[in-house]
């Protein structure tokens, strides 16, 4: 929508408002609001319902893959659960999607160095032939590399890209590079003729747990079979090709794909004075299989739904906080259709979009949040001063950079212009666990989980019980 | 051997090399010898080939069951690698054994809270019925728990003992508690009539990687299948068995013993001047089939050899040293002649034994070495003072206790008389990785593993280019 269509949209709710007598606007930065929203960070520091809520998730339900009977029963269990929690007009909003299936794989050196390798498939890789695929291993240290060689030189031959580790950083930008090997990956291999393509896994640790993750289209399949190898395997492997003598591999997986639908839980906490203004807490409810989907992103409801139930106890706040736990962020196909996020997008009218007045998503595990980032042209002035003050106290420092994009799943609300918010994670040892089977409950560090419930209530108060327009502190688009 | 048919035999060698007119007597604590030890001990951490060895011999062969292909294959190359390192009369010994495979297994708890778990069998376990056995679980918080209940009472059920973590301590004395209910759970679960037997996996870590082991043989088998379960899998099925409502769980494997033969590897340094008296430097060669045992025991060969290596680059010492990578210490069955130590035992005649003057095993992982222990008897007195000096100064300090066994490998060498020292090394993260698929060459730090190659060769120095006598040091046994 266009921004005038918008500001004319906000300035008839700022006028009905007046008219019917609700109560005059609050600012986020009025001493009794800040006051308040101290209060509310302090009591869901020292206690709030997401290690509840994460801990029934994931051991009720296990993993939850997009679009399976466990993210199915994960999600009606869910809505129940913000049902007992207060939350009304709680729906389950479903969407079609092309689902995948691991099934059963295995990976082997053969010959004279004959030993197992652990692997995973690559999200919506095709299984190989039964019987499986066996060839010579060529390795590959970086992507371009890869890409370098002649079309079809690879005929016979698996491909293999070993661009050594995930660097570990706080801001988890280690992963960008890694990721981009997974997502051009497999397309490579099959323009270069090569039977299946494995890469070194997307991670910074060096257990034997390879991490999945989704891999790319190309004409509407994913062109050979992918698979993650383990570091450790990964290490030996490219020890053994480093001897120089020709290493043979053997893959196998019964991988497929199939149509079914996700769906996205949607729970509201009703403002008193400004219903119609919404903000959403993001995060999401489907997981990879080889974990519980604990930290990813079992921990974003638990830190949602906490903090939203925070500010509850403490009072009903203006605007309407809403908190959606999307389906399908893991394996979404087709891209624009398949994942819960875009199944939102289009479930709202040109006028709801214009009521979102805020988002965030939380979606990078438990581990303590450092940095606030607000909207652009919000990063000083009242409103940041007032965050400031409720939030350095639990460690959050605030930035100068302002949050654009805000994560997969508000991804197409954001694009849609709504404005969003960013609490920065700690992600120094998200990437040890993110897509492994490692990714369960006992990585969660209660502590750190709260301090992130306390971020969230204590930021969100000053937004929900206020008039704070984040939309108006944006300079003006230039005319095209 | 009785006491004094041993002194005997030691009488009669100490004349023998006066009257061939040999080197007179050298004491460990000339201040010449400790010069030398020294240098041995510096040179050898500043350069050794343990890291070498254990990397070839980890990604070459990666794991080396007893009685697989891959050890007799790794046992061939060790010999070679004897043979080109110098070492002389190098051969290998073969003995029987009753071998294991692991198979293809799978568990998963079925039903409403349907998710798989990861299992590994325990060594020796029996395979399930194809299809699989399945059965509500029962819980038991110790091993105590479990015994008391009724034979019989079990019937149709999966018995599922979780006695929580193993404690961590740099002794490794929080394996013991654990380690007893691997060997005796199965055998319980037969008498109560249970279908399996399950545990929490003798470990410190939290990540989805079963710890193997062998269990104990009732009657010539072991009664049931038995699994270990990763520690995160057994705070989920403890948590659901929390819950309330029956958990059932199924479990699959096709685990068999089979008739093998397994093989020690025997390589020497020998003496100048007392060729016949031995140092005997132990490992195994063997390993478990998850990982590559890298740190079980890899690193213990490559400890041993590199130290003899070590010492031999100073210059040949009078005694002869002898590096043993024995074979089957993982899963021995029968206990008494399935496995290495026991085969070489065998392979000794009397004054062979009389004429071993020293031995020590090295099989706890590659963390630096802390502490030495002596024979029974040399705990203090000029041998105790001239390891000391050359030990403190790489960190290692020493014992008023005794060592008394020296571990599974020269177990039997020990028992007959031999004495034992124990360089005794950090198991702080030891369980972290014992016997589970992490068990990788990257696990091994090469800076403590050098460590260790400096105190092994500064030590055995002192033994092996004196006439040091622990026997005549140990207070006579009173008569029967």
């Amino acid at each position: 929508m266009s921004v005038s269509v918008r500001h004319a949209v906000l300035g008839a709710i700022s006028t009905l408002a007046l008219v019917a007598g609700l109560t005059p606007s609050a600012q986020a930065q009025d001493a009794r609001t800040i006051a308040a929203a101290e209060a509310v960070r302090d009591a869901a520091m020292a206690d709030n319902i997401a290690l509840d809520y994460v801990t029934q998730l994931t051991t009720r339900f296990g993993p939850r893959p997009a679009g399976s009977p466990s993210e199915t029963a994960a999600s009606e269990w869910a809505a129940d659960y913000l049902r007992e929690h207060g939350f009304k007009n709680v729906r389950i909003q479903e969407f079609p999607l092309v689902g995948w299936e691991r099934g059963e794989e295995s990976a082997a050196i053969v010959g004279a160095n004959a030993q197992r390798l652990v692997v995973a498939a690559l999200g919506h890789s095709p299984g190989t032939p039964a019987g499986g695929i066996e060839g010579e291993v060529v390795r590959f240290t970086s992507l371009e590399a890869f890409q370098a060689v002649p079309d079809g030189s690879l005929a016979g031959k698996i491909a293999y890209v070993d661009a050594g580790q995930l660097v570990p950083m706080q801001s988890g930008a280690g992963y960008g590079p890694l990721s981009r090997i997974r997502g051009a990956g497999p397309g490579v291999a099959g323009q270069k003729g090569a039977l299946a393509f494995i890469m070194r896994s997307a991670g910074s640790d060096e257990h034997r747990m390879p991490h999945t993750g989704t891999t790319r289209y190309v004409n509407g399949v994913v062109p050979v079979p992918a698979f993650s190898l383990s570091a450790p395997d990964a290490d030996q492997l490219s020890r053994l090709v480093g001897y120089g003598e020709p290493v043979r591999v053997r893959l196998s997986s019964t991988a497929r794909t199939f149509e079914t639908t996700s769906r996205n839980v949607i729970g509201d906490l009703p403002g008193r004075t400004r219903p119609e203004e919404v903000i959403v807490l993001g995060s999401h409810m489907d997981s990879w299989d080889l974990g519980t989907g604990a930290i990813d992103d079992g921990a974003g409801g638990a830190i949602t739904i906490a903090a939203a139930r925070a500010i509850a106890d403490q009072g009903r706040t203006a605007r309407t906080l809403r908190v959606i736990l999307y389906g399908s962020e893991e394996v979404a196909q087709p891209t624009d259709t398949g994942n819960g996020g875009g199944a939102y997008l289009r479930s709202l009218s040109a006028e709801d979009i214009a009521n979102h007045v805020f988002t965030g998503e939380s979606d990078f595990g438990a581990d303590r949040v450092h940095t606030l980032q607000l909207p652009v042209g919000a990063q000083t002035g009242p409103f940041a001063e007032a965050a400031n003050r409720v939030l350095y106290p639990i460690g959050v420092l605030r930035s100068s950079v302002p949050e654009t994009s805000g994560g997969a799943d508000i991804g197409p609300i954001v694009r849609a212009g709504v404005p969003v918010f960013g609490l920065q994670q700690d992600g120094l040892r998200y990437f040890d666990l993110h897509h492994t089977a490692d990714d369960t409950l006992d990585k969660i560090d209660p502590e750190q989980l709260s301090q992130n419930v306390a971020a969230w209530a204590g930021l969100l108060w000053l937004v929900a019980d206020s008039d704070v327009d984040f939309r108006a502190m944006a300079p003006a688009t230039p005319a095209p």
